[in-house]
């Protein structure tokens, strides 16, 4: 059996998906910035795509900008719309595409508040209300947090910076949310939002992102002047097809699809109750996701044990996973930031789900990670 | 009969990169940064599509990185290497990826020369030489014009700067060279290189550039720390496939296509002879690729000649075409910058072929073409 427990990291495409990415492929290669039939074909396709996604998260289609993901959603709003002198604030665990365009922000002379957030990963909503000041022209948070799921409250931070603040722009990183929690832009002051397609069974290498009707943003790429200057780049009209195909799909089921993971996470915490030392950092609680569990396995290497898994074929995170060849390895900092000790770290594993996981998968699962512990902890690797 | 003349805007892709990136969404949806067998699966896959690239330009697998395309590429080179204070060197007629990020490092202290070029559009070497000074970090010149054509003459560029400077990188964008000519970056003494997929029958939103092992670039997308740190964003290896697929493909027949294409070019000047009052702006000259034609019809107005040919399932471009929806039509400043007359300038269409036109569609434009003008000249517009 194989099992994918890695759907936070990516996911595998529907068959759905590639066939709209191949009829885009065939049917709509043109440029749609073309002026011929064929360009304004291709133009009407993609505008056709705006609504649709603007549809699933209520905004207009005017306020829908395509990018290559969610790492250049995140770094074209936070750099777009920051200038030296200006204030913005994020969590401590926002992912690396938002936490790293901070720290290159810092050295440019924009100054930059660190959220604490507790031990499920929630921001202190006080904290965030002392630290909006006339300066402050973003605040950055995720919906969902990519290594143990919490979930913010949207609305009630929202409504805070708009309470607080003209000035002061809400951006929301959704790309773990959109697609398995209904997000809605209005309702929570959202004025810019980072989608990615490649974590709801899209293709990869598209994303898009939300930016309210009269916001400017200094445009990270430009040059013929697409997307309304804010984005230049032949537009990826097949790819954009395959995004909205995941789109729909996806945000169709999401109440179905919601209660499916959460029973396939209870059933797992619950079979993971016969397994000592561990410690769920991400229980099953309104707050955070079921589409992820975290799971420190007390006096183990969380790197050996992903290899002992894939051994037979299931496939899970240490970390962050987005990246974990990549940062150096002091320890994934969403972890720190909710209070785990060094140990508990150590010892961590990601499980992530999606709707097409099963009950039968758990139990392999746990049948695997039972012999897998029992070995690393006799041998103590 | 259907007749695509619009090449250097976008490309159809083959059925062989379609099928590509078909197996890549099935085969290799892993996240290449992931830690477990799946990720380096998928990590070797990705290295072994940067070999093949890095064979066709003599570069090492160390130095291709991948990217969303020719903007992102230029945007992310120019940007990546320029400080304020700095000095660089571009040709007054480059792509407007190249030059809107100019005209915006400008606004950030940074001083650019743009150098004249002559009316087939080469640069004044001379003037380039003078031009390069103690602050000069980067000259970025086209390989081939988009809109008219022209080759510049690369080994002799490469050469010169390197005689004049131990300081000034070479950056080329080859967007619309790649593929339909031989490039070796170590005999041309390129530092940098764009390069886009769509435009050699690969897929849209893939691209890559080439960076000289040693040099260091600021990120323009940062986060993960994929691509060594120059590129942050899930790795898209679907497309990257696609995209080598398409370069093989393409590499393999730069002679036998060029004189294809060569022919084809011929024969349809050949044909415009018997046309009257039309200027061939882009003749048959080795300083000029085959695979563009760009023709001014005098007292016509090229976007009504460009609707009445599409009308015969005809698509061409006025201008530069890559963006002729967004940029504002002040006329072209390819055309501008080769001297043509606002006349010649309004009455400019290009033609742009692939290896897959054929001499049966020259005939039906030419016959296609004539009536149109005929008509048009007849009633005036
Ligand atoms: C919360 C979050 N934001 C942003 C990203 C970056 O998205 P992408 O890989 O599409 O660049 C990821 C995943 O990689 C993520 O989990
Ligand atoms: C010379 C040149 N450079 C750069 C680009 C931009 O490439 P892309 O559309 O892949 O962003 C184009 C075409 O659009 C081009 O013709």
């Amino acid at each position: 059996m194989e099992v994918y427990f890695d759907n936070s990291a990516t996911t595998k495409p529907t068959e759905e998906v590639i066939e709209a990415v191949i009829n885009g492929m065939r049917e709509f290669y043109g440029n749609p910035s073309s002026l011929h039939k064929m360009g304004i074909k291709c133009d009407r396709e993609l505008l056709s795509c705006r609504e649709k996604l603007a549809s699933l998260i209520n905004c207009t289609k005017e306020e829908v900008y395509f990018t290559s993901g969610g790492s250049e959603s995140n770094n074209m709003i936070i750099k777009g719309i920051t200038k030296p002198g200006n204030h913005i604030i994020i969590s401590n665990f926002e992912h690396p595409s938002v936490l790293s365009t901070c720290k290159e922000l810092e050295e440019h002379g924009v100054k930059v508040t660190y959220l604490d957030v507790n031990s499920v990963g929630q921001i202190d909503i006080e904290q965030l209300e002392e630290s909006i000041c006339k300066d402050t022209v973003l605040v950055s948070i995720m919906h969902v947090n990519n290594e143990i799921g919490t979930i913010q409250d949207l609305e009630r931070i929202g409504n805070l910076i708009k309470e607080r603040s003209q000035r002061a722009k809400f951006h929301v990183d959704a790309v773990q949310s959109f697609g398995k929690f209904k997000i809605d832009v209005k309702k929570y002051k959202i004025d810019m939002l980072s989608v990615s397609a490649h974590k709801i069974h899209g293709p990869k290498g598209i994303g898009f992102c939300y930016i309210r009707k009269g916001l400017s943003l200094a445009p990270l790429i430009s040059g013929g002047g697409q997307e309304k200057g804010f984005r230049s780049g032949t537009e990826n009209l097949p790819s954009a097809l395959g995004m909205v195909k995941a789109a729909e799909e996806i945000s169709k089921n999401i109440e179905s699809n919601f209660n499916k993971v959460t029973e396939l996470k209870r059933y797992f915490i619950d079979k993971l109750q016969n397994i000592k030392d561990i410690k769920i950092n991400s229980p099953l609680d309104n707050k955070i996701s079921p589409y992820v569990l975290n799971v420190s396995f007390i006096g183990v290497r969380a790197e050996v044990l992903l290899h002992l898994l894939e051994e037979k074929d299931i496939y899970v995170s240490t970390g962050s996973a987005c990246s974990s060849r990549h940062i150096s390895t002091k320890g994934s900092h969403v972890l720190n930031a909710i209070g785990l000790t060094e140990k508990e770290i150590t010892g961590a594993i990601r499980f992530s789900f999606s709707s097409f996981n099963t009950i039968e998968e758990v139990d392999y699962v746990i049948e695997v990670l039972r012999n897998s512990l029992t070995f690393l902890r006799r041998v103590k690797i």
